[in-house]
């Protein structure tokens, strides 16, 4: 019975994707269940993966908007 | 101050419908605070309901996307 | 495949308790699975249920600890 | 290592908007994220906050939908 | 930045166990990160993972608390 | 209405204590609900705030237990 709840920015993984594709979201459903079997026993049947895509302007680390603190790492800025 | 999310997948309950309808949520928002008030003695004005749509290909079991486990499962595949 | 995380504070429904009872979790899980069935015709096999009990300190409401906020609110204070 | 996550209804904070903006999703950033250091001293780069807009017609108050609790409130029904 | 949440019965995997061990919590900590490098190129050190593991009461599956479910389920019960 | 969950470490901020006290649940309680007030013009009476308070070794960052990833970074080890 294990529920797993992955939130991700709403980003694409190569140029020209603005989110994950179905074959990445299947991959994260088949690798979170797989996981819960290989570490806890648990069957695929009785886990409940959900992936929530959040918007970047809607996720903040160190204090600022998630691209915004990017660039500012990629500048080396504190 | 019970605090209540109901995550469901992003489907109507008829043919012709995508998602549930305003009716469908108000009655999930009346159930889960009466809920809360008959077996906790909860107010309603001391309760939040919060419900996720989510769409199908976000959501996995089985080790699979929603829709393809029901696929299989009414297939009878394991 | 609903999910629904019910969170209460970890208090008790009658003196002399300070949590709620195996009984009230079982009519918790009951009533919320079978709200999904009601509305949302979602087999109750295909539900999960999970509550958290959250110590009264932790939360917070009118920006008071809930406590804090009741006795105020008992006391007609805004 | 904080993780928050503010839900607040899609809503905007003046007239004619119909959500909250990118600076008062960045305010929120800084401010929960400023709280954790003032409070707790963790450190800005080990904040994650996370901002999730949910329809009014999702959240409910008072076993009714938002607005329809807020209509009443304001006309003094109970 | 992903953050993903893993909930799952507080049980052991093991007779005499009541509760997963650190080995195991390390496993899916690990696990789950290396998912995220894995299908969408995120860092590890860009990943927090949150276990949570919650009373065997406070889960419901099939209207009914997990273990009772399990007991009926495992005894051919509908 | 926003509802706002903080999670963090179960630790001290200083020697001698193993979790955060109930005067720092307080000010984040206050904290969190006034930022809702300053920033989006919620009243304090419509803010939920819930501390979850998760065990060290529940909480993994850069595919660590946190304790363990803070130790390699401290000694300077990727």
């Amino acid at each position: 019975m294990p529920y797993i709840n992955i939130q991700v920015t709403r980003e694409g993984t190569a140029p020209g994707r603005s989110a994950i594709t179905e074959e990445e979201k299947a991959a994260l459903i088949a690798g979170a269940s797989q996981l819960m079997l290989d570490v806890l026993d648990k069957p695929l049947e009785s886990t409940f993966v959900v992936i929530d895509e959040v918007p970047t302007e809607n996720w903040g680390w160190g204090g600022l908007p998630a691209l915004e603190f990017r660039r500012r790492r990629a500048a080396g800025k504190p």
